[in-house]
């Protein structure tokens, strides 16, 4: 999968700056800069992970979780400086709908063929629970419902206030999860042990550190591209700007990530396969979200910490559903197809809206 | 109990029959029309079940699965034929209603008076509540928020796709119970296996089918004239359309059901009973619905999968009080009362409306 | 802290009485009414305390559940009096989110700091869950559906018809909790046991007596004149009404409670303080609220049961961040941290609104 990777940078990336110069046409374009941007996501990934191995768990825990996300938060940021904030919304939304539903599905529908049941943390999968509806039941609620009948000064505001306490929260979740209560709520079988022993970086610390430079600055230039084809490929094919954000930005930003869960679920390693689903999800909600409400700040057009109400309400089910179905440290295939379906019938609905 | 049933059908189906051609008074035929449904939908119960035990578990089960709510399908048929579409929606919403916090509290209730506490299969309760989640407040509350700007046209082509997800969701559950996954989530007590011992079918095959077959075209004859008598009664009475729906349709269609349902709390057999309560729900959420949906294409006016706000609130709201309460696998008097207060609550708002 | 509390009533009360009759300023009159009417509710629950441990366990539960919430009751009435419907509604929304988020996140995060997990009856938490959401999901969010199209007569009705069901499954609640089920969902740890040997009351029966009767008519007085302050308040400080009810008058009414919820988790003694914090938030809401709805009837202004939706969703979406984070009888710094920054995004939302 990692030669897979390289191949498609090192065929995409010519063409990206090749076709971007001479204007090639809009819908080839997309489709070579969303390929390249998920084959750079994917080494991005390695990268992160090689220098987490040798940085020793604390630093590489904290690295994971600003890295973890850089793709998305690169795009979001060509999008913001493009004006696009209901697609940066959108996209965000779609990272949570994305996690939440697609790969926590696929993982538990491909893992659960191969296992009857499997078992994850019980205790880490209720703790989750609570950060899950701590930043999108009571951070995304409440700002939609109290902002209908304020100003748009007072709704920034509030916003930023609210981003500034996600921010903290998620900085005080990692210290509970790292250091305060490092392995507190751990249950100590096989599975960590033998995934402690895999542990071997891919590429030393100098080298996954200029692959990672490199990778972002690519991603970064791919990224502006991309953003600029979105409103003819909406036209093109007819997709509203959400249903772009929400389905296909978000796709293409995570597809790395997506992966490896599913491969995890299949080697029935389902407390990894639980942490990349549950733990990316709480870093867009919980820090890359509010970190580009408070970056737009510094942008012509400020971004609101206020959904449409069907991005709203469609994260809102997820969250629910993905508690109610894995907050007994359990998964089977059925799980797996019930948020495959969740995903499904809300990207019916972002398609028809 | 079963003589009476016969009783009740073969004083009532003549008067039907004379009255309907006749033309007596709708309120009296309403309410003959009411008893002879509620005894043949007993008598139906006990054909199915004596067929179930004659054909073994898994067809039996399938039987279950799609002849227990075979009267609410007729009746609602009827009502689509006569284009009463918000009845048909009502009576279903009525019929989550009453199985969870009607059937369920007065279940939990009388059973709560005999017995200090009553346990049931906590991961079978577990499984039920992500199921229950996800036809109520993903499937139905979905389309509910997207539609708002939608035209009729969207409206319809995203709630056959949502009735289709449903329903192969609903056959995959039924896979998954029966199939993949049958026993793996029980608990193997004494419960089981009296249950077994008594099962003894109480009519032949042929009889079973004879009865069934009769039974069911009786009943579709008096609904038909049954949905003909709503709007005397509404105005009769001045009850709404959604009172009729909800409150009457929902309690004379399920009546039978309920009954055993409270019958088996009361000798402690929690385990059936909760699967009446929560097996009939999902039934008329995740296939009586959606394929009264995909019917109302061959009718003149078709049927979305959008309920009024109250109806929605309603159902949402009656299954986390009903998810909260039975998740532990523990039921009481106390738990039973509060299902009831708050089915008494809504009935209230239903009659206000 | 006793000797503080009589300090503190000492030297207020009489400000109190001659800055009302000179009319001195309102700001400084505010304080001292709030100073004052803390120090009187902590004389009362002191008095409450004493008298429940000498007539026993069941009318002492009984007497707890009904002068628990006693200030907040009568500076209710004195705002009902007053017309200011809305500011009683606020206020007790106030007290809901004071409770399960101000009080309950205190006494987690103190607790936590002190211990690294804190323990409490899970079963105990579990029947509470299903009464939280019996009250404010259910109780509250109906209401408010259902209404919309309503004229106000039938709101009232329907107010008063779900006041009356809360009121009796209020008293239900108190019959299993103290009479049919006292101790069955109970694990019998040490921690109950040194309680039982500290129950030495402060006061005498009659002391107590004279002691709550004399406080009770002193916090009237002084409430009534705190009520009459609130308008000159509201435009020196820029606060609106919600803003005033909803964190101003909610932490003076429950100030001394929340003071002896946070030492007990000091002390490690979580089951009494969650049972101060969700005993408190549900008599609130099933017993306090109710009774003023019935109330009102004999005002001039009646108060439905219908708040705004800000104040609705802050309620709910704290009921199901409590229960997430309290379901699994654990609890530690972090879970006090997230319930105080959900108590500081509502206060920043009903600042800006």
């Amino acid at each position: 999968m990692n030669k897979l990777f390289w191949i498609l940078v090192l065929i995409g990336l010519p063409i990206s700056i090749i076709g971007s110069i001479f204007h090639w046409s809009a819908v080839l374009m997309f489709i070579v800069y969303c390929l390249t941007i998920i084959a750079l996501a994917g080494i991005i990934g390695r990268a992160t992970e090689s220098l987490a191995i040798v940085l020793g768990p604390r630093i590489g825990g904290l690295l994971n979780a600003t890295f973890g996300n850089a793709v998305e938060l690169i795009i979001s940021i060509f999008s913001l400086k493009a004006g696009l904030v209901s697609i940066v919304l959108a996209s965000l939304t779609g990272s949570v709908l994305g996690n939440l539903l697609l790969v926590g599905g696929l993982s538990f529908f491909v893992g659960g063929l191969k296992y009857k049941r499997q078992s994850f943390n019980k205790l880490e999968a209720q703790h989750n629970a609570g950060l899950l509806i701590f930043s999108v039941i009571v951070a995304f609620v409440i700002p939609e419902v109290f902002t209908t009948t304020m100003n748009d000064q007072d709704t920034m505001i509030l916003s930023v206030g609210i981003s500034i306490i996600l921010i903290v929260l998620y900085l005080a979740a990692l210290l509970f999860k790292f250091v305060t209560h490092r392995g507190v709520y751990q249950t100590n079988d096989k599975q960590t042990e033998e995934s402690h022993e895999e542990e071997k970086p891919e590429w030393g610390k100098i080298k996954a550190i200029v692959i990672l430079g490199l990778s972002t600055i690519a991603v970064a230039y791919v990224s502006e591209h991309l953003v600029s084809t979105f409103d003819v490929i909406g036209e093109t094919f007819g997709w509203s700007e959400l249903f772009i954000g929400v389905i296909i930005v978000a796709i293409v930003g995570n597809a790395a990530e997506h992966a490896s869960a599913v491969i995890m679920a299949y080697k029935n390693k389902m407390d990894v396969a639980v942490e990349i689903v549950v733990g990316s999800t709480l870093q867009v909600a919980m820090f890359v979200l509010p970190i580009l409400v408070l970056l737009s700040l510094f942008f012509p057009t400020t971004m609101p910490l206020v959904f449409t109400w069907p991005e709203l309400i469609s994260m809102v089910t997820a969250v629910f559903l993905m508690i109610m179905l894995s907050n007994d440290g359990d998964s089977n295939w059925f799980d797996g197809l019930a948020l495959l379906a969740a995903y499904i019938i809300m990207g019916l609905g972002f398609y028809f809206i």
